[in-house]
């Protein structure tokens, strides 16, 4: 008798996989419209808050505003990832549901948010010493800090929902 | 034929309630001795910076700090009266359960912290000024300055770890 070659196996079960829990999409979340638009204001306010501080020449004589430059110019990096990685997910109609990348966001934005805030009320503080306390606005551009202080707050503000959504959609898997 | 005065009505039937559920106790939320030990860590360091502050007679000269010390003195109440509501908690072995209580706990925290985050970094900007950029420690009290920040900025390592848990237990339920 021949063998033949060719075993018969057995056939795995077909299964038809229950349809997984979706996490609710509240707009603001990563991969949806109102995201994109939390995104696109961080990126905007903070490259604002940067091109206005480094329009004044001398920002780099105090630490406080070097330090915004950095954090905005990080802030901003961040932010146009995500609106890009947004986009991505908006054109082809899927959305972000994985637990390791919602907690890279997650902390990726307290970080941001954490270090622009401190940035910004840095700023804010040294500007308000020279502008009321030491009454110095003649020879300093106080308008201008002003203003990259306020776009960097305006920045945190629209990070400050992002962070919230994401960490609160972590904690509700 | 008498008529009874007293009609026999349907019993209701006895049901034995499910136990709620409970949720997951993680050391550091409110009623546990984790929580109590960072509102009195949250509680004594903003008081210390509250003391070193205003024992530089020259504060209210500068907003910033005026700001540190009306922020701590806030922080320092909130801290307080937690404190208080976990010892009594501990002591009649019960812990605080409703969403609304948690929803409270979870915005004061968040309030207080940020606002107390904000007055570290704003006295910090200030300090870093007078004694690096300006090298004028010598006619100011940076020492106390700059301890009075620290504790600030302590006080908010201890209030941050209580509003992600509360957040946490918020989104979680």
């Amino acid at each position: 008798m021949s063998r033949p070659a060719v075993h018969p196996v057995e056939a795995a079960p077909m299964t038809i996989e229950a349809p997984r829990v979706r996490m609710k999409d509240f707009q603001g979340m990563p991969g949806t419209t109102g995201g994109l638009f939390l995104r696109l204001c961080q990126f905007v306010f903070a490259v604002v808050s940067l091109c206005v501080m480094t329009t004044t020449l001398d920002f780099p004589s105090v630490t406080a505003f070097c330090y915004l430059v950095a954090a905005v110019g990080l802030q901003s990096v961040w932010s146009l990832s995500l609106a890009i990685a947004d986009i991505y997910c908006l054109s082809v109609r899927r959305s972000f549901r994985h637990v390791g990348v919602i907690s890279l966001f997650a902390i990726g934005d307290g970080v941001t948010s954490t270090l622009t805030f401190a940035a910004a009320c840095a700023s804010a503080g040294i500007t308000v010493l020279v502008g009321n306390d030491l009454d110095k606005c003649n020879v300093n551009h106080c308008t201008r800090f002003m203003s990259a202080t306020a776009m960097a707050f305006l920045s945190w503000f629209a990070v400050s929902p992002s962070f919230l959504l994401n960490y609160w959609s972590l904690a509700s898997r």
